[in-house]
């Protein structure tokens, strides 16, 4: 990365529960990014209706709308995600399947990077390449390596504070910041 | 199938479209089966709330419980679902996410056909796969073949009556339930 | 399984290194075992040259109808195999390639199990799918649970003895051989 | 693609059959390239043994060698392949298993573009996510779009000349390979 031109990242949460170790994951973000770097947090995806074609006939959801001009600005889109059912989480997938309907499309050459947990010690692999899979047809441009996949997430957020503390998996995940930034900055020179 | 009991299935619907070919293939079936054979539809997956685990410990949506134990009461359930994004629709995926956090599981030894169309060539065959690992974690009885993935769909629909007209479709629609009732014969014997 | 016929297991390595830690589970299983239940190992995958239609139109390798024989004599095979490149090692792969052109087919309908060891922690999880998807072509009854994946097997295996002597490790392949078991006894039944 | 710096791809072919539609695709890439693009094939992966980790310690094979400088010192690698049973031939996942084991790593950062074709309707679609998800691990960057699946080849393959003739196919080909270019200008700026 020669530039010295700041990158603005944003994150997407597969999650909806308040208490979620994902949300703990991408909160956790800001704090690691390189210098340069800033990362922020989009809308919930609970603000999305399940996908129904009808729906975008009648016009796309302003939430929709909002997302996607945010990942439009920004240099880059970080999806931060349990695994469920061996695959993406359908509340996931349902404000992917939003997103790939608008024109300009707001992941088509857009670089992605993916983070998933889990309580076992696969750390969501498996959601991983199913994840990949759509984000080819969405044309992005995803990161390759290094990928996380924080398994036994429980232990590895403080229960009080709800922060990730597990100090391995925070200079992991600024490693793969880091290796995103220079994805981000080869694809926007 | 040497037994003569009837059997039921139920059909899962992965498009919420008003207009949608997969609908119109799912209401194909009943007609399809052969004698012994009933098929009808389970309620919309529309009418579950995004899957939130805080949502799940207030207590399980009602319609959920419904679909739960009419799966349950089946003797085979078919999923017929579009692709989207190279992968399972989100509102789909999310309906799975519910069915999975439910004790006992509704799709746990239960025999699982999987149809899906396209408007394009290759007929959802993406989305199939992925479903089919989701359905390896909740340990359903998967049917291997014939696989059905009908493209071309819209050409195979009539556009006044919305009913799936194409007589190759059908017969070929005929011939899986036909093996899904074998496969489903031989699980409840 | 309430039937007391004896069942009888092949296994299939999906390593050629002398010092496979999947061979060492591979030879742990026979003493894993229940009662009534004989498993024993197919001929090296070595032996089979790569797939080439030409070679098959000049006649099927010897070592291949031998295999292919002694799949369709036994009650269920097991898979073996470490992962490459977050896949089923190409010599497995071909081995596979192989024994689909045969009629009849000796995975059609045939039970089969999956296991899978790594280094790293997730266990060879990632082949494990890409074999299940090729097993649906091959109409194999694939088990769904439980799912071996051995992680850090190096840790597992004794260097000196080569044999697994990892205790949970070999308790929990002795319960995917029971599972394995009562699935290949409703098979024949 | 700004520059006008000449691009070199090679092509691996993944069938070893010697009337091989695909061999015939890889045949036709060269004339289909744009002004400075040049494209030839590496050598046969039948040349590869299996892959065996004790051989390997005795030393890679020759072929192995060549292959990998060629793809090195090239541009751009494009695979063009059957699917064999839902997945990668395992003959050329036997190629890549070899090639992952270099150091350095001939596809790390590597443009690579992903071929298919079958005798049915999918094209060899099945194969390219398999493939895919292998070049996740060796870090390639492949390209998204167009994919190139071609469908029931043999009807647009010539008989007598083994030429690939059908033009909307030779038109899509060169379409991606201008594509690929494009790609592998800026991976090389």
């Amino acid at each position: 990365m020669t530039s010295s031109a700041p990158l603005h990242f944003v994150t997407l949460l597969g999650s909806l529960r308040k208490g979620s170790y994902n949300a703990a994951i991408a909160r956790s973000l800001p704090a690691l990014a390189p210098e340069g770097v800033t990362i922020d947090a989009l809308g919930s995806i609970a603000e999305l209706p399940h996908y129904d074609a009808d729906v975008q006939a009648a016009g796309f959801p302003q939430p929709l709308l909002h997302m996607a001009e945010r990942i439009r600005a920004s240099d880059g889109l970080i999806i931060v995600t349990p695994e469920y059912n061996y695959s993406v989480p359908g509340v996931l997938k349902n404000a992917i399947d939003w997103l790939s309907r608008l024109s300009p499309q707001p992941l088509a050459g857009k670089p992605v990077a993916i983070q998933t947990s889990s309580p076992g010690l696969l750390g969501g692999s498996r959601a991983q390449y199913h994840l990949r899979q759509s984000l080819v047809f969405l044309d992005a441009m995803v990161l390759n390596k290094p990928e996380v996949m924080v398994g036994q997430v429980a232990g590895k957020v403080d229960a009080a504070s709800g922060e990730l503390t597990d100090a391995p998996t925070r200079e992991f995940l600024a490693g793969q910041i880091k290796a995103f930034a220079a994805l981000a900055a080869r694809a926007r020179a």
